[in-house]
């Protein structure tokens, strides 16, 4: 590991772009578009689409929206993501947890799929759009990094077990719905008696195809010897089979008629249609917890799938310019009767195996959808909503990850709470409650952590300059001085745990004269921990003991210029380094 | 200053008692009390309670109280203080802030002073009390760490501010009551024509008068040669001379009657009465926040004052303990009609200087208001509210501080933002959303803080082992390794900004083939680092550098051992010091 490796050529990192190519990034390649892409995107593409389609109709309908919505969200927004974004394989587009969102969030205002809902769900898509682009223009994507792994990682575990459960009403065949996941289950099993045998066989049938496919089927054609993308084309096809299995099982039987079995029923034909949601400052304050927690799951998720994939094409992404990308993107979804959208994980990898390499991919896809709107949505009329709650549920049983807590827990305890506070919050109090919860609860664990630093007494590691925790190393050290490490930045809510374990250090020592505190990990000093010290050098004065600072940092020993402690102390009790300060004191 | 001073005897520090004086701090200084204390206790008490009166009475209407209230809270929670407290100094009573959090909280849901107001007010006292009490008992004191410096310095001026303001009516003689202060001082100068001339002379008479004791005599009394003591006594008896002087004035002249000069009254004579406050939960649930404040800022004004003042004694004090005693006051003043008291800044500074050694000086000063009580209520009778007024104006004047804003301003920018935020939000919002609004500014601006780190490129200085910024020392670095200093810990909130910065320090220099990573600064890495530092390991690996850590503390290392990263990464690229890790690298 550690001999040289010969070195590669660096892929492009950081925003080295300019001008144009910066806030145009298309035209860095789609006008000077490399022909030898063409095969590889084209092919990517068309199966991302074949994936889309169904996945588009039935996020809408876990959205609580018409199935043609899905389909609407995934032609604008995709040729604008396309243009503007910066990785060429991420898969703009309605997503599951983004579709549960829509539904808690504005399913709380109006009446799931009438009329007002629509209404709001696109002034919901501005408002993450507005959002998203101004926190792109304006550089500040730095807010999202408040929510943690563990946050995220709980938050769409349980958002996955929600809307799996959210979509046994559809299996079923009958109406669940409880505001919590253990209300619904409930209901569930209380109404088993209502079940719609036929629906639920075309349910379980759909969802043990579709697991086939996927867990099956890849490596059976991987045997039988066929290239790799044929085997990501058939089996990332295969929620397309399935929809239209069942919907031609449904048309030839009439099972809407004879088994009331739920189908799709009749999609206008055409291109999105432009919209323009009634702006109203009442809706857009109801509406903007949900614009919030979508703005903060949505891109956080998004740029990690994009980074993880561009990274493996040795190509780079930039934050900022995703968040103006993936901004114009909602506001197209709303402009253009769409509902809010992102980059999806599992489609952005299908179409990163099928071979995408620039947004023309994303193009192809767009206008295979716009295809299917203007031609071909008669097809869909049979198509049972069982068919697409089966595909909602395999498509979100891989984000049920019950393995990462375990690491987590094995890294960091208090990230391991902070996991489990946001699984229960989000499955008890609501997916909304549930977030808010989890960023609270790592922020206060962080300032916990930090009021109650390390504090470590250190000595010299044998000869050398090293000086190092006493509990840890065997180190030399004197009586009459003690060297003590913080291991934390002084500021007010650790100031007055740190002055009592200095004095019961002082108190443990009847022969110390000083007291040498190492600032090595401090990398500010507050006026609160300024005036604490200050006190603190009078109680040691008293004590007949001298303070001294070794390892100031440049930037703490300029505040404390400024704050005149330097001057108050004496220079002369300012060192550079511990033994340098343990020389002066006669010890080393 | 770096010579060795002569050893003097240390005064004992922390907690050093055990058993029984360890929770019944009288134990240890009442049962064996030392006689030469007593001519200096006695005294002490005296002067104290001197100033007490006026005050307790002043103090108690700026609270929406009858005079009496401030009396009785001046007698049984001073005796549980001296009983249970560690301090001979502090003076505990009603004070300004507290009174004026009272009026503004319990304002809210009752009329003030009447009956309703009344048991609502002892209702706050023992809920104050029992919270003091659990945060000692279960040494949970670390929590009012979160109020820092710069919150409790605005917050003060500002709260003085108000109450100077919340007095005009008492001064101008007609009724001004705005919610905020600046609707007061409207209201005030609305009204200006309706004042009460003859109240009005009266109000600024004794605010010269009080403003002459505190300002104009103590150098003159000094310069004629007067003892401290004597001066000190003369001083601090300034208002009670004030109130009788008024007192006098007011009755020869019949100004009540004649000149509609609003006068204290009847105050019924006799010891404070037992009480018992409805205790309803809804009410207990009003109060809470108030409560909750009144916690946070007396508490920590009184351990300040009572910490400082016990370090001039050579005598220590026990934060846990104090809460308990703070606690148990309380709860006196609920139980005998009384309202929350704490430790007083002013009067426990007059205790000091008039030479309270032990809680002796409390009981003497309890026993002189209970004589005060049983005696000499009638006394008060034409005692103008003015006169209250004017103490009271004259008190908070010494909290109003513009000075501190300016020396924080130097010391630290983002605590002076504190200071602001906090000042203009108690004046336009109220005292208690204030300080509310102040915490969590702070709090936010800590977090904004560590979540763009100073991160710096190191390099060595001169032939030593030490490895400084090079942007601030003469140091030697190589092109094919770059060791990098992080100061902060590694943490969900500013892992993507060191990523970033890490690929633009790599991105500059192309030679590069290893990057140190210096952990000296690292206090933790949470499992959101983690996962960014594993990516980084490999996209730092695509590009050809290898990433090292060179000085990873104990804590930290034991972390990255049980999330197996040491493993993964290779035990051989972690370094004792940089130097060393510069030297595996072939450079020093």
């Amino acid at each position: 590991m550690a001999t040289t490796q010969p070195l590669p050529t660096r892929a492009p990192r950081a925003v080295q772009a300019s001008g144009l190519g910066r806030y145009l990034p298309f035209t860095r390649w789609l006008l000077r578009y490399d022909r030898a892409n063409l095969p590889s995107d084209l092919v990517a593409g068309i199966v991302t689409a074949i994936m889309l389609i169904p996945q588009s109709m039935a996020y809408a309908q876990l959205a609580g929206l018409p199935p043609q919505t899905g389909l609407y969200a995934s032609v604008v927004p995709l040729i604008i993501y396309a243009l503007l974004g910066t990785s060429g394989q991420l898969s703009v587009g309605p997503v599951a947890i983004t579709s549960l969102l829509v539904f808690s969030g504005v399913g709380a205002l109006a009446e799931p799929g009438s009329a007002p809902y629509i209404q709001l769900v696109l002034l919901l898509a501005l408002m993450v759009g507005a959002v998203k682009l101004l926190l792109g223009v304006f550089r500040l994507g730095v807010v999202l990094n408040f929510i943690s792994h563990p946050v995220l990682a709980a938050f769409t575990t349980a958002s996955a077990l929600i809307i799996a459960t959210g979509q046994l009403k559809y299996i079923l065949g009958y109406k669940v719905g409880g505001e919590r996941i253990y209300e619904t289950l409930y209901q569930a099993a209380e109404g088993l008696g209502k079940t719609n045998l036929v629906t639920l066989a075309i349910g379980l049938t759909s969802i043990t195809l579709l697991l086939f496919f996927r867990k099956g089927l890849r490596p059976l054609l991987t045997k039988a010897g066929l290239k790799p993308l044929a085997v990501t084309l058939i089996v990332s096809g295969a929620p397309l089979v399935t929809v239209l299995l069942g919907s031609l099982a449904t048309w030839l039987l009439r099972l809407d008629q004879t088994a009331g079995v739920a189908v799709v029923g009749a999609i206008p034909a055409g291109l999105s249609p432009l919209s323009w949601p009634g702006l109203s400052l009442a809706d857009a304050e109801a509406l903007a917890p949900t614009a919030a927690t979508i703005v903060l799951v949505s891109v956080v998720e998004s740029i990690a799938v994009a980074k993880a994939l561009a990274s493996k094409r040795r190509q780079a992404i930039e934050p900022n310019q995703e968040l103006i990308a993936l901004g114009a993107a909602n506001l197209a979804a709303g402009l253009f009767s769409g509902y809010p959208v992102t980059g999806g994980f599992a489609r952005s990898v299908v179409n990163f195996q099928a071979g995408a390499i620039t947004g023309l991919a994303s193009l192809v896809t767009a206008t295979a959808i716009a295809v299917i709107l203007l031609f071909f949505t008669p097809l869909f009329y049979f198509l049972p909503q069982a068919v697409l709650a089966a595909t909602v549920i395999v498509a979100v049983f891989g984000l049920v990850d019950f393995k990462e807590p375990r690491h987590i827990w094995q890294a960091n305890r208090s990230d391991a709470i902070t996991w489990g506070v946001t699984f229960a919050a989000v499955l008890l109090l609501g997916i909304e409650t549930g977030i808010f919860v989890g960023v609270g609860i790592s922020l206060v664990l962080y300032l916990w952590r930090t009021s109650r630093p390390h504090i470590a007494v250190v000595g010299r590691l044998g000869e050398s300059e090293v000086y190092r925790n006493v509990l840890r190393y065997d180190v030399t050290t004197w009586p009459t001085v003690v060297a003590v490490r913080v291991d934390e930045s002084l500021y007010f809510a650790n100031t007055r745990y740190l002055e009592e374990a200095l004095l019961k250090i002082v108190a443990e020592r009847p022969e110390l004269r000083h007291l040498i505190l190492i600032g090595s990990a401090i990398n500010f000093i507050d006026s609160s921990a300024l005036h604490t010290l200050e006190s603190l050098v009078a109680e040691l004065r008293d004590g007949g003991v001298q303070l001294h600072l070794a390892e100031i940092k440049g930037p703490v020993m300029d505040e404390l210029k400024r704050a005149h402690f330097v001057e108050r102390l004496g220079p002369e009790r300012f060192h550079l380094t511990t033994h340098s300060a343990m020389s002066a004191l006669g010890c080393a």
